[in-house]
């Protein structure tokens, strides 16, 4: 792989300190890595020039909370939501039989075909969880595909009960084979701590059994009404808990005195009629804020980190330096990877090369103008992915 | 030009009756129009075919509403108001200046970049003013440019008094000298009828004024708060009033027994931290609604006609054929557009050949897969001005 000096930057965004954006700036990747930043007037040769012509430059996105092994789509229920007709198809298990129904081959395109999608729009690391499986075997099957796809993977295994089984019994199996079977393949564990899901003590359990074999936890809290997530999530050191749409003062001050993130959903947020959470609340307390994209065909079907960054700024009161942050470096906190060598969500030498380029001057743009597309060339690791 | 065949569709909307979607269906375009529409198995033969591969098509959008002629971009303005911090740049008038100073190359090549960003899109159909000149020198050249470029031209001297001068002066030029000088280019005349621009008397001098020289009108009103637009608009039988922040009832009413269009900009009022319009009251109420993206520097910098249509949907509680007809066949109303040969925002034999394709088995995608860029092939006047 040869080396690559970007030039002509219009506003380059870092992340590496407060504000971290910068102009008349040049960046040099080599093989996958950011070697050289600075003043484009001293960049070092390189065996290639891209001139960006006056575009901004930051990071890639940062999606640290996705659910893209699945089959199927639930557009008629999301429909029906929308005209506020009641809907009684089952909701996550009916992703579920189709993922079960579904071969190796067609899991393996689907996400494939979302990671590229996704890869078009900027995004360059990309978390994503099982949990469409529910069994031994086919929550295996999905991370052992996940894991040829996207940089994280989490284990899902209580996402729900699956039908007719008894609550205890399938805790017991999550905590037990399932655990064995998967924590060799996986990063992370996830547990939705919901009513209807799994209460406190038992989403302890499961996050307690994963801590026990080095997983890093993560937890599904707050999405739908006040609840013990982010209490939970912040006694057991989970690098992030994910919603928080619903929290009371004590949730915020256990967020800011703790190394947990507060992933905020917001298209999720939007596709289900649930208010926007408080990223301001959250920030002015000194919380750290991560924003993705939920991606998953029922409560989130979307990929555009660019439309939860335009939500954030237009409709959550974060500044857009807060809002670009956070789906960048934030999402990298939230997975533990903002810092040392091949760190992302941020440009600086040793790096990743994970690079966006965007049809616009500054990246203000990504609020001043919703819903235009505006990636236009995205490296990823070195590899120019996306071509303006 | 020669004919073509379209198959394949995943699902038809057509806007010609309801619910006006249709599966199994093909069209055929010859030249600029559409000449057939029916069940595939029925299809007849063209010179080209064009397999959508199950994908949804629909009319392209008509995008009623925009302000295109003007240079410069006021990002400091926006990223300040996202902020919440006070800036007295002048606004419009900041646009003013700008568009003033830029030669009549810089102001065509500024306005087809937006036409081509649009049209990459879906957008087959696009409205623009004038407005950021202010004398009749500006406008006449704002006007002739705009008319090489897009469907239909609105005059807006209207828009603002230009600082310093008398408003009634003003008032008397734009109904003398300056509707003299643009009544032959324009098919349209718009008053931004507001508290801090022109009041009811004078924008009804200025419409009245307007309709004199065969002009059809159109009203900027019940942006910032509750005032006279919807009535002067609905009393002068204009074709449209558009805004439609603030109403009460009795402009829903107006509304509802009147042929004006009620046309919401939800991304304007998403950018300037408005409400959103009451679309289910106006819908209810038996109006006819158009959602349009007032594309300008200011209030509303987009083109994308897909974020004011998702916007429509998980904010507004249109559903999403309500949407999706508002910003296609609900914009052509808007326009007089939607009935006769070579109509728009409608696919039957003799309507103009304007379609658009979607990455996407269905139109409800648009909502269900917020921001996602869903274009895959346009067809402006039976041109195929993008390809997927
Ligand atoms: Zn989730
Ligand atoms: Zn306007």
């Amino acid at each position: 792989m040869t080396s690559t000096v970007i030039t002509g930057v219009g506003e380059l965004t870092t992340n590496t300190d407060d504000p971290g954006t910068f102009t008349g700036a040049a960046l040099v990747l080599d093989g996958d890595r950011v070697v050289w930043v600075g003043p484009e007037t001293r960049a070092p040769e390189a065996d290639t020039r891209v001139d960006v012509e006056g575009r901004a430059v930051l990071p890639g996105w940062v999606d640290s909370h996705t659910h893209l092994l699945f089959a199927g789509d639930r557009t008629s229920e999301f429909a029906a939501r929308m005209a506020g007709r009641p809907y009684r198809a089952g909701g996550i298990a009916v992703t579920v039989d189709a993922t079960r129904q579904a071969s190796e081959a067609e899991l393996a395109e689907n996400l494939r075909r979302h990671v590229a999608e996704a890869t078009a729009q900027g995004t360059t690391c990309i978390e994503t969880k099982t949990g469409y499986g529910l069994t031994v075997a086919d929550e295996l099957r999905a991370a052992k595909i996940a894991a040829t796809e996207v940089d994280e993977v989490t284990f899902l295994g209580a996402h729900l009960v699956p039908p007719g089984e008894d609550t205890d019994d399938y805790v017991d199996l999550v905590c037990g084979d399932m655990l064995d079977a998967l924590a060799p393949h996986v990063g992370w564990c996830d547990v939705f701590c919901e009513q209807g899901a799994f209460d406190a003590d038992r989403s302890g359990r499961v996050l307690r059994a994963a801590a026990e074999r080095g997983l890093g936890l993560r937890v599904h809290g707050n999405q739908l009404g006040a609840g013990p997530g982010v209490r939970l999530a912040t006694e057991l050191g989970a690098a992030s808990v994910d919603h928080c749409t619903h929290l009371d003062g004590s949730d915020v001050e256990a967020l800011a005195e703790s190394d947990t993130v507060a992933t905020l959903l917001p298209a999720c947020d939007l596709s289900t009629r649930q208010p926007l959470p408080d990223a301001r609340a959250l920030l002015d307390a000194g919380a750290t804020v991560a924003l993705a994209s939920n991606c998953n065909p029922g409560s989130s079907y979307t990929s555009s980190m660019a439309f939860c960054v335009t939500t954030a700024v237009l409709q959550m009161r974060m500044s857009i330096d807060e809002a670009i942050r956070a789906a960048t470096w934030g999402g990298a906190r939230a997975l533990r990877r903002e810092e040392g060598d091949g760190a992302v969500g941020v440009l600086r030498p040793g790096a990743r090369a994970d690079v966006h380029v965007l049809d616009a001057p500054s990246a203000a743009w990504l609020a001043y103008r919703p819903g235009v597309p505006l990636t236009h060339s995205v490296w990823r690791a070195g590899h120019r992915v996306r071509r303006g």
